[in-house]
Protein backbone atom coordinates (compact mmCIF):
# COMPACT_ATOMS: atom_id res chain seq x y z
CA UNK A 1 0.00 0.00 0.00
CA UNK A 2 1.29 3.27 -1.00
CA UNK A 3 1.55 6.33 1.15
CA UNK A 4 -1.47 7.99 -1.23
CA UNK A 5 -3.95 5.42 0.11
CA UNK A 6 -6.86 6.83 1.78
CA UNK A 7 -6.14 7.83 5.61
CA UNK A 8 -8.63 4.90 6.57
CA UNK A 9 -7.20 2.67 4.45
CA UNK A 10 -3.25 3.70 6.05
CA UNK A 11 -4.81 3.62 9.76
CA UNK A 12 -6.35 0.07 8.98
CA UNK A 13 -2.98 -1.59 7.33
CA UNK A 14 -0.89 0.11 10.58
CA UNK A 15 -3.55 -1.90 12.91
CA UNK A 16 -3.55 -5.21 10.92
CA UNK A 17 0.35 -5.09 11.29
CA UNK A 18 -0.40 -5.52 14.80
CA UNK A 19 -2.14 -7.87 14.71
CA UNK A 20 -0.44 -10.86 16.47
CA UNK A 21 2.40 -9.15 17.34
CA UNK A 22 1.05 -6.48 19.91
CA UNK A 23 -2.45 -7.15 19.95
CA UNK A 24 -3.84 -10.73 20.48
CA UNK A 25 -7.49 -11.93 20.64
CA UNK A 26 -9.24 -10.59 23.12
CA UNK A 27 -7.00 -7.40 23.75
CA UNK A 28 -8.58 -3.64 23.55
CA UNK A 29 -7.94 -1.37 20.67
CA UNK A 30 -6.29 1.94 21.56
CA UNK A 31 -9.96 4.23 21.79
CA UNK A 32 -10.76 5.98 19.30
CA UNK A 33 -9.57 9.07 21.21
CA UNK A 34 -5.91 7.63 21.65
CA UNK A 35 -6.02 6.49 17.72
CA UNK A 36 -7.20 10.15 16.85
CA UNK A 37 -4.28 11.47 18.57
CA UNK A 38 -1.65 8.81 17.46
CA UNK A 39 -2.57 8.43 13.77
CA UNK A 40 -3.36 12.73 13.88
CA UNK A 41 -6.45 11.94 11.69
CA UNK A 42 -10.15 12.47 12.47
CA UNK A 43 -12.71 10.57 14.12
CA UNK A 44 -14.23 9.87 11.13
CA UNK A 45 -11.15 8.64 9.61
CA UNK A 46 -10.37 6.29 12.84
CA UNK A 47 -14.24 4.78 13.17
CA UNK A 48 -13.80 4.00 8.87
CA UNK A 49 -10.49 2.03 9.69
CA UNK A 50 -11.96 -0.01 12.65
CA UNK A 51 -15.51 -0.40 11.11
CA UNK A 52 -13.24 -2.26 7.84
CA UNK A 53 -11.46 -4.11 10.15
CA UNK A 54 -14.86 -5.41 11.66
CA UNK A 55 -15.80 -6.03 8.22
CA UNK A 56 -13.11 -8.58 8.08
CA UNK A 57 -13.89 -10.17 11.48
CA UNK A 58 -10.78 -9.19 12.86
CA UNK A 59 -12.29 -6.77 15.62
CA UNK A 60 -15.66 -6.84 17.11
CA UNK A 61 -17.22 -3.61 18.99
CA UNK A 62 -19.13 -4.32 22.33
CA UNK A 63 -21.01 -1.24 22.98
CA UNK A 64 -19.93 1.32 26.09
CA UNK A 65 -16.76 -1.23 26.46
CA UNK A 66 -14.59 -0.97 23.38
CA UNK A 67 -13.48 -2.79 20.43
CA UNK A 68 -11.70 -6.26 20.53
CA UNK A 69 -9.26 -8.10 18.94
CA UNK A 70 -10.97 -11.37 17.80
CA UNK A 71 -9.64 -15.07 17.11
CA UNK A 72 -8.70 -16.07 13.46
CA UNK A 73 -11.91 -17.19 11.81
CA UNK A 74 -12.54 -17.54 7.78
CA UNK A 75 -14.72 -18.76 5.56
CA UNK A 76 -12.69 -21.28 3.10
CA UNK A 77 -14.21 -21.50 -0.22
CA UNK A 78 -13.98 -25.39 -1.82
CA UNK A 79 -13.49 -23.70 -5.51
CA UNK A 80 -10.01 -24.09 -6.03
CA UNK A 81 -6.43 -25.66 -4.77
CA UNK A 82 -4.94 -22.84 -2.80
CA UNK A 83 -1.89 -22.80 -0.22
CA UNK A 84 -2.63 -21.30 3.13
CA UNK A 85 -0.39 -17.88 2.29
CA UNK A 86 -2.91 -17.58 -0.48
CA UNK A 87 -5.72 -18.31 1.30
CA UNK A 88 -4.53 -15.66 4.49
CA UNK A 89 -3.73 -12.98 1.48
CA UNK A 90 -6.94 -13.28 -0.25
CA UNK A 91 -8.41 -12.10 3.45
CA UNK A 92 -5.34 -9.47 3.54
CA UNK A 93 -3.83 -11.01 6.29
CA UNK A 94 -0.33 -11.61 6.83
CA UNK A 95 0.84 -15.27 7.31
CA UNK A 96 3.44 -16.93 7.90
CA UNK A 97 4.55 -20.68 9.70
CA UNK A 98 6.55 -22.18 12.56
CA UNK A 99 8.49 -25.34 11.28
CA UNK A 100 8.27 -27.98 14.34
CA UNK A 101 10.22 -30.73 12.38
CA UNK A 102 11.44 -31.86 9.66
CA UNK A 103 12.50 -35.39 8.55
CA UNK A 104 13.18 -38.25 6.42
CA UNK A 105 10.98 -41.17 7.51
CA UNK A 106 9.82 -44.42 5.84
CA UNK A 107 6.79 -43.82 3.93
CA UNK A 108 3.68 -44.39 6.26
CA UNK A 109 0.71 -46.40 4.74
CA UNK A 110 -1.05 -43.61 4.19
CA UNK A 111 1.38 -41.22 2.49
CA UNK A 112 2.60 -44.37 0.33
CA UNK A 113 -0.82 -44.66 -1.22
CA UNK A 114 -1.13 -41.51 -1.80
CA UNK A 115 2.20 -40.92 -3.28
CA UNK A 116 2.63 -44.08 -5.22
CA UNK A 117 5.44 -45.08 -3.69
CA UNK A 118 6.65 -48.25 -3.32
CA UNK A 119 7.13 -50.27 -0.03
CA UNK A 120 9.67 -48.95 2.05
CA UNK A 121 10.20 -45.75 0.17
CA UNK A 122 11.68 -42.83 1.89
CA UNK A 123 9.36 -40.05 2.70
CA UNK A 124 10.74 -35.72 3.99
CA UNK A 125 7.77 -35.44 6.41
CA UNK A 126 7.33 -31.70 7.18
CA UNK A 127 5.38 -30.88 10.18
CA UNK A 128 4.56 -26.86 10.71
CA UNK A 129 2.28 -24.63 12.66
CA UNK A 130 0.43 -22.32 10.63
CA UNK A 131 0.01 -19.18 11.49
CA UNK A 132 -2.84 -16.22 10.69
CA UNK A 133 -2.13 -12.66 11.94
CA UNK A 134 0.61 -14.07 14.62
CA UNK A 135 -2.27 -16.83 15.78
CA UNK A 136 -2.24 -20.69 14.72
CA UNK A 137 -5.06 -21.77 12.65
CA UNK A 138 -3.77 -24.80 11.77
CA UNK A 139 -1.22 -27.58 12.35
CA UNK A 140 -0.04 -29.35 9.00
CA UNK A 141 1.72 -32.98 8.05
CA UNK A 142 3.08 -32.69 5.06
CA UNK A 143 4.88 -35.41 2.99
CA UNK A 144 6.79 -35.13 -0.26
CA UNK A 145 8.88 -37.87 -2.41
CA UNK A 146 12.36 -37.40 -0.59
CA UNK A 147 14.24 -36.32 -3.58
CA UNK A 148 11.79 -33.16 -4.26
CA UNK A 149 11.46 -33.32 -0.07
CA UNK A 150 15.23 -32.72 0.47
CA UNK A 151 14.99 -29.42 -2.05
CA UNK A 152 12.36 -28.00 -0.41
CA UNK A 153 13.59 -28.61 3.13
CA UNK A 154 15.82 -26.08 2.15
CA UNK A 155 13.80 -23.43 1.77
CA UNK A 156 12.29 -20.64 3.56
CA UNK A 157 9.20 -23.18 4.97
CA UNK A 158 8.18 -20.25 7.74
CA UNK A 159 7.72 -17.41 4.81
CA UNK A 160 6.98 -19.50 2.15
CA UNK A 161 3.70 -22.16 1.27
CA UNK A 162 5.32 -25.20 -0.44
CA UNK A 163 2.90 -24.67 -3.57
CA UNK A 164 4.97 -21.64 -4.14
CA UNK A 165 8.30 -23.13 -3.93
CA UNK A 166 7.15 -26.73 -5.87
CA UNK A 167 6.08 -24.12 -8.95
CA UNK A 168 8.12 -21.48 -8.93
CA UNK A 169 11.68 -22.72 -7.47
CA UNK A 170 11.46 -26.94 -8.37
CA UNK A 171 9.70 -27.21 -11.76
CA UNK A 172 6.39 -28.97 -10.47
CA UNK A 173 3.19 -27.51 -11.54
CA UNK A 174 0.59 -28.22 -9.46
CA UNK A 175 -2.86 -29.27 -11.46
CA UNK A 176 -5.21 -30.55 -8.88
CA UNK A 177 -5.96 -32.52 -5.39
CA UNK A 178 -7.81 -34.68 -4.07
CA UNK A 179 -9.62 -33.60 -0.32
CA UNK A 180 -10.93 -35.96 2.35
CA UNK A 181 -12.95 -33.48 5.15
CA UNK A 182 -13.52 -35.16 8.19
CA UNK A 183 -14.08 -33.83 11.83
CA UNK A 184 -12.02 -34.97 14.57
CA UNK A 185 -10.79 -33.64 17.94
CA UNK A 186 -7.80 -32.81 19.57
CA UNK A 187 -5.41 -34.91 20.90
CA UNK A 188 -2.58 -33.55 22.94
CA UNK A 189 -0.08 -32.55 20.51
CA UNK A 190 -2.67 -30.34 18.58
CA UNK A 191 -4.14 -28.89 21.44
CA UNK A 192 -0.87 -27.89 22.55
CA UNK A 193 -0.19 -26.69 18.82
CA UNK A 194 -2.94 -24.69 18.00
CA UNK A 195 -3.48 -23.24 21.81
CA UNK A 196 -6.71 -25.01 22.29
CA UNK A 197 -7.87 -27.41 25.68
CA UNK A 198 -7.91 -31.31 24.32
CA UNK A 199 -10.64 -32.85 22.74
CA UNK A 200 -11.64 -29.25 21.00
CA UNK A 201 -13.25 -29.63 17.42
CA UNK A 202 -10.32 -30.06 14.57
CA UNK A 203 -11.15 -30.05 10.82
CA UNK A 204 -8.89 -32.37 9.07
CA UNK A 205 -8.45 -31.95 5.54
CA UNK A 206 -6.10 -34.85 4.13
CA UNK A 207 -5.23 -33.50 0.40
CA UNK A 208 -2.94 -34.98 -2.35
CA UNK A 209 -1.55 -32.65 -4.66
CA UNK A 210 -0.42 -33.82 -8.22
CA UNK A 211 1.60 -32.37 -11.13
CA UNK A 212 1.28 -33.05 -14.51
CA UNK A 213 0.71 -36.55 -16.06
CA UNK A 214 -1.87 -37.25 -12.75
CA UNK A 215 1.77 -37.56 -10.59
CA UNK A 216 1.25 -36.89 -6.87
CA UNK A 217 3.61 -35.09 -5.93
CA UNK A 218 2.58 -33.63 -1.99
CA UNK A 219 0.53 -35.57 0.66
CA UNK A 220 -0.59 -33.51 3.66
CA UNK A 221 -2.94 -33.52 6.24
CA UNK A 222 -4.00 -30.35 7.71
CA UNK A 223 -5.41 -29.86 11.54
CA UNK A 224 -7.47 -26.59 11.41
CA UNK A 225 -8.68 -25.16 14.71
CA UNK A 226 -12.29 -25.65 14.56
CA UNK A 227 -13.27 -22.57 15.56
CA UNK A 228 -11.14 -21.33 12.73
CA UNK A 229 -12.11 -22.25 9.86
CA UNK A 230 -15.51 -22.88 7.77
CA UNK A 231 -15.41 -24.30 4.27
CA UNK A 232 -18.14 -22.75 1.88
CA UNK A 233 -19.12 -24.11 -1.46
CA UNK A 234 -22.14 -24.40 -4.00
CA UNK A 235 -23.47 -27.52 -5.28
CA UNK A 236 -25.98 -27.68 -8.53
CA UNK A 237 -29.11 -30.24 -7.78
CA UNK A 238 -28.59 -34.01 -8.71
CA UNK A 239 -30.69 -35.09 -11.27
CA UNK A 240 -31.54 -38.75 -10.63
CA UNK A 241 -33.88 -40.91 -12.60
CA UNK A 242 -36.31 -42.92 -10.82
CA UNK A 243 -36.68 -40.35 -8.38
CA UNK A 244 -39.90 -38.95 -10.16
CA UNK A 245 -38.91 -35.26 -11.02
CA UNK B 1 -32.74 -57.55 -7.41
CA UNK B 2 -34.69 -60.13 -9.50
CA UNK B 3 -34.16 -64.27 -7.94
CA UNK B 4 -32.20 -64.33 -11.64
CA UNK B 5 -29.22 -62.57 -9.59
CA UNK B 6 -26.24 -64.28 -9.12
CA UNK B 7 -26.49 -66.38 -6.26
CA UNK B 8 -23.65 -64.70 -4.55
CA UNK B 9 -25.49 -61.44 -4.52
CA UNK B 10 -28.76 -63.00 -3.62
CA UNK B 11 -26.78 -63.95 -0.52
CA UNK B 12 -25.35 -60.36 0.16
CA UNK B 13 -28.77 -58.81 -0.23
CA UNK B 14 -30.06 -60.72 2.30
CA UNK B 15 -27.33 -60.02 4.72
CA UNK B 16 -27.57 -56.14 3.74
CA UNK B 17 -30.93 -56.48 4.65
CA UNK B 18 -30.70 -58.25 8.06
CA UNK B 19 -28.28 -54.92 8.85
CA UNK B 20 -29.51 -53.16 11.60
CA UNK B 21 -32.59 -55.51 12.46
CA UNK B 22 -30.77 -58.64 13.19
CA UNK B 23 -27.51 -57.53 12.95
CA UNK B 24 -26.22 -54.40 14.74
CA UNK B 25 -22.47 -52.83 14.52
CA UNK B 26 -19.93 -55.28 16.68
CA UNK B 27 -21.85 -58.38 16.10
CA UNK B 28 -20.56 -61.43 14.78
CA UNK B 29 -21.70 -62.72 11.10
CA UNK B 30 -22.87 -66.47 11.01
CA UNK B 31 -19.80 -68.57 9.99
CA UNK B 32 -19.04 -69.86 6.34
CA UNK B 33 -20.22 -73.56 7.69
CA UNK B 34 -23.64 -71.79 8.88
CA UNK B 35 -24.40 -70.03 6.16
CA UNK B 36 -23.48 -72.33 3.53
CA UNK B 37 -26.23 -74.22 5.48
CA UNK B 38 -28.48 -71.79 5.37
CA UNK B 39 -28.68 -70.68 1.87
CA UNK B 40 -28.18 -73.96 0.33
CA UNK B 41 -25.09 -72.45 -1.34
CA UNK B 42 -21.24 -73.58 -1.89
CA UNK B 43 -18.11 -71.69 -0.20
CA UNK B 44 -17.55 -70.16 -2.87
CA UNK B 45 -20.40 -68.45 -3.32
CA UNK B 46 -20.57 -67.20 0.91
CA UNK B 47 -17.26 -66.22 0.63
CA UNK B 48 -18.04 -63.93 -2.46
CA UNK B 49 -20.78 -62.54 -0.53
CA UNK B 50 -18.49 -61.83 2.23
CA UNK B 51 -15.78 -60.30 0.43
CA UNK B 52 -18.39 -57.27 -1.04
CA UNK B 53 -19.96 -56.88 2.03
CA UNK B 54 -15.98 -56.04 3.17
CA UNK B 55 -15.52 -54.24 0.03
CA UNK B 56 -18.37 -52.12 0.67
CA UNK B 57 -17.10 -51.76 4.41
CA UNK B 58 -20.12 -52.90 6.17
CA UNK B 59 -18.27 -55.87 7.91
CA UNK B 60 -14.52 -56.19 8.27
CA UNK B 61 -13.13 -59.86 8.77
CA UNK B 62 -10.41 -60.66 11.69
CA UNK B 63 -8.46 -63.80 11.00
CA UNK B 64 -9.18 -66.41 13.48
CA UNK B 65 -12.07 -64.93 15.29
CA UNK B 66 -14.42 -64.64 12.25
CA UNK B 67 -16.51 -61.31 10.78
CA UNK B 68 -18.06 -58.61 12.10
CA UNK B 69 -20.72 -55.79 11.62
CA UNK B 70 -19.00 -52.40 11.04
CA UNK B 71 -20.34 -48.79 12.35
CA UNK B 72 -21.47 -47.08 9.28
CA UNK B 73 -19.00 -44.84 7.24
CA UNK B 74 -18.96 -43.32 4.55
CA UNK B 75 -17.20 -41.31 1.73
CA UNK B 76 -19.48 -38.52 0.24
CA UNK B 77 -18.65 -36.54 -3.03
CA UNK B 78 -18.96 -33.09 -2.36
CA UNK B 79 -19.96 -32.91 -6.20
CA UNK B 80 -24.24 -32.55 -5.98
CA UNK B 81 -26.80 -31.31 -4.39
CA UNK B 82 -28.64 -34.83 -2.75
CA UNK B 83 -30.29 -35.91 0.42
CA UNK B 84 -29.17 -38.52 3.06
CA UNK B 85 -31.63 -41.48 1.16
CA UNK B 86 -30.12 -41.10 -2.35
CA UNK B 87 -26.55 -40.46 -0.48
CA UNK B 88 -27.45 -44.25 0.72
CA UNK B 89 -29.50 -45.50 -2.46
CA UNK B 90 -25.93 -44.83 -3.63
CA UNK B 91 -24.26 -46.75 -1.28
CA UNK B 92 -26.70 -49.45 -1.43
CA UNK B 93 -27.82 -49.35 2.18
CA UNK B 94 -31.33 -48.87 3.54
CA UNK B 95 -31.82 -45.40 5.03
CA UNK B 96 -34.73 -44.24 7.51
CA UNK B 97 -35.00 -41.49 9.21
CA UNK B 98 -36.43 -41.22 13.04
CA UNK B 99 -38.65 -37.88 13.87
CA UNK B 100 -37.67 -36.26 16.70
CA UNK B 101 -40.04 -33.27 16.24
CA UNK B 102 -41.87 -30.98 14.41
CA UNK B 103 -42.82 -27.19 15.23
CA UNK B 104 -43.88 -24.16 13.68
CA UNK B 105 -41.85 -21.94 15.67
CA UNK B 106 -41.02 -17.93 14.86
CA UNK B 107 -37.37 -18.77 12.60
CA UNK B 108 -34.11 -17.84 14.46
CA UNK B 109 -32.03 -15.69 12.95
CA UNK B 110 -29.78 -18.10 10.68
CA UNK B 111 -32.77 -19.67 9.33
CA UNK B 112 -34.36 -16.25 8.53
CA UNK B 113 -31.60 -14.82 7.01
CA UNK B 114 -31.04 -17.65 5.13
CA UNK B 115 -34.76 -18.05 3.94
CA UNK B 116 -34.90 -14.39 3.81
CA UNK B 117 -37.81 -13.94 5.42
CA UNK B 118 -38.84 -11.23 7.53
CA UNK B 119 -38.50 -10.26 10.74
CA UNK B 120 -41.19 -12.45 12.97
CA UNK B 121 -41.53 -14.93 10.29
CA UNK B 122 -42.77 -18.14 11.17
CA UNK B 123 -40.82 -21.84 10.21
CA UNK B 124 -41.82 -25.31 10.20
CA UNK B 125 -38.91 -26.97 11.78
CA UNK B 126 -38.23 -30.51 11.73
CA UNK B 127 -36.01 -32.49 13.90
CA UNK B 128 -34.72 -36.25 12.73
CA UNK B 129 -32.34 -38.86 13.44
CA UNK B 130 -31.06 -39.94 10.33
CA UNK B 131 -30.32 -44.10 10.21
CA UNK B 132 -28.46 -45.79 7.75
CA UNK B 133 -28.54 -50.05 8.14
CA UNK B 134 -30.43 -48.96 11.41
CA UNK B 135 -27.53 -46.75 12.86
CA UNK B 136 -27.89 -43.17 14.14
CA UNK B 137 -25.54 -41.24 11.14
CA UNK B 138 -26.61 -37.83 11.16
CA UNK B 139 -29.32 -35.26 13.81
CA UNK B 140 -30.88 -33.17 10.92
CA UNK B 141 -32.21 -29.50 12.14
CA UNK B 142 -34.66 -28.53 9.06
CA UNK B 143 -36.65 -25.10 8.62
CA UNK B 144 -39.09 -24.79 5.77
CA UNK B 145 -41.00 -21.51 4.95
CA UNK B 146 -44.12 -22.16 6.93
CA UNK B 147 -46.73 -22.56 3.84
CA UNK B 148 -44.60 -25.12 2.46
CA UNK B 149 -43.60 -26.60 5.80
CA UNK B 150 -47.38 -27.06 6.84
CA UNK B 151 -47.22 -29.55 3.59
CA UNK B 152 -44.35 -31.41 4.80
CA UNK B 153 -45.13 -31.90 7.76
CA UNK B 154 -47.72 -34.24 6.81
CA UNK B 155 -45.74 -36.84 4.78
CA UNK B 156 -44.02 -39.70 5.54
CA UNK B 157 -40.95 -38.09 6.83
CA UNK B 158 -39.35 -41.41 8.02
CA UNK B 159 -39.47 -43.10 5.10
CA UNK B 160 -38.88 -39.84 2.53
CA UNK B 161 -36.37 -36.97 2.29
CA UNK B 162 -37.77 -33.67 2.22
CA UNK B 163 -36.16 -32.97 -1.38
CA UNK B 164 -37.97 -35.97 -2.99
CA UNK B 165 -41.06 -34.38 -1.09
CA UNK B 166 -40.38 -31.06 -2.36
CA UNK B 167 -39.97 -32.02 -5.60
CA UNK B 168 -42.26 -34.57 -6.25
CA UNK B 169 -45.40 -33.75 -4.18
CA UNK B 170 -45.10 -30.10 -3.27
CA UNK B 171 -43.67 -28.61 -7.14
CA UNK B 172 -40.62 -27.20 -5.61
CA UNK B 173 -37.62 -28.20 -8.19
CA UNK B 174 -34.80 -27.93 -6.13
CA UNK B 175 -31.80 -26.22 -8.16
CA UNK B 176 -28.70 -25.75 -6.27
CA UNK B 177 -27.52 -25.17 -2.55
CA UNK B 178 -25.12 -23.31 -0.35
CA UNK B 179 -23.01 -25.33 2.12
CA UNK B 180 -21.18 -24.23 5.08
CA UNK B 181 -18.94 -27.23 6.60
CA UNK B 182 -17.51 -27.09 10.22
CA UNK B 183 -15.93 -29.26 13.13
CA UNK B 184 -17.68 -28.84 16.05
CA UNK B 185 -18.15 -31.73 18.76
CA UNK B 186 -21.52 -33.15 20.71
CA UNK B 187 -23.44 -31.64 23.46
CA UNK B 188 -25.43 -33.72 25.46
CA UNK B 189 -28.67 -33.21 23.12
CA UNK B 190 -26.58 -34.85 19.95
CA UNK B 191 -24.90 -37.48 22.06
CA UNK B 192 -27.90 -39.35 22.93
CA UNK B 193 -29.28 -39.03 19.37
CA UNK B 194 -26.07 -40.25 17.59
CA UNK B 195 -25.59 -43.13 20.30
CA UNK B 196 -22.08 -40.97 20.73
CA UNK B 197 -20.17 -39.75 23.63
CA UNK B 198 -20.18 -35.89 24.76
CA UNK B 199 -17.86 -34.45 23.37
CA UNK B 200 -17.36 -36.63 20.08
CA UNK B 201 -16.64 -35.12 16.88
CA UNK B 202 -19.29 -33.52 14.93
CA UNK B 203 -19.25 -32.56 10.82
CA UNK B 204 -21.70 -29.98 10.70
CA UNK B 205 -23.09 -29.34 6.96
CA UNK B 206 -25.02 -26.12 7.32
CA UNK B 207 -26.99 -26.06 3.76
CA UNK B 208 -29.91 -23.52 2.57
CA UNK B 209 -31.22 -25.26 -0.96
CA UNK B 210 -32.91 -22.91 -3.90
CA UNK B 211 -35.83 -23.60 -6.06
CA UNK B 212 -35.97 -21.92 -9.16
CA UNK B 213 -35.44 -17.77 -9.32
CA UNK B 214 -32.60 -18.28 -6.41
CA UNK B 215 -35.45 -18.44 -3.91
CA UNK B 216 -34.30 -20.05 -0.71
CA UNK B 217 -36.85 -23.12 0.20
CA UNK B 218 -34.90 -25.34 2.57
CA UNK B 219 -32.61 -24.74 5.64
CA UNK B 220 -30.84 -27.33 7.03
CA UNK B 221 -28.22 -27.87 9.95
CA UNK B 222 -26.74 -31.50 9.45
CA UNK B 223 -24.70 -32.92 12.20
CA UNK B 224 -23.05 -36.14 11.10
CA UNK B 225 -21.26 -38.19 13.52
CA UNK B 226 -17.39 -37.48 12.93
CA UNK B 227 -16.98 -41.35 12.89
CA UNK B 228 -18.99 -41.84 10.21
CA UNK B 229 -18.78 -39.22 7.05
CA UNK B 230 -15.69 -38.59 4.82
CA UNK B 231 -16.80 -35.62 2.05
CA UNK B 232 -14.64 -36.04 -0.36
CA UNK B 233 -14.10 -33.65 -4.34
CA UNK B 234 -11.03 -32.49 -6.47
CA UNK B 235 -10.13 -29.62 -7.16
CA UNK B 236 -7.98 -27.80 -9.55
CA UNK B 237 -4.99 -25.51 -8.90
CA UNK B 238 -5.72 -21.97 -9.23
CA UNK B 239 -3.79 -19.80 -11.30
CA UNK B 240 -2.34 -16.83 -8.83
CA UNK B 241 -0.98 -13.84 -10.73
CA UNK B 242 1.84 -12.47 -9.00
CA UNK B 243 3.05 -15.46 -7.13
CA UNK B 244 5.50 -16.58 -10.12
CA UNK B 245 4.46 -19.79 -11.38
Amino acid sequence: MSKDAPLYAQVERSLVARLGVSLHPGDRLPTEDELIAEFGVSRITVRRAIQNLAARDLVVTRRGRGTFVTSPSFRQPLTALTGFVEDMDAHGLPARARVVSIDEVVAPPEARTALELPLGAMATRIQRVRLAVGRPVSFDDTYLPVDLGRRVAQDDLENEQIFTLLESRHGTPLVEAAYALRASTADAVLADALEVAEGSAIFRVERTSYTLGQRPVDYEVLHYRGDAITFTTRLPRARTPGRGQ
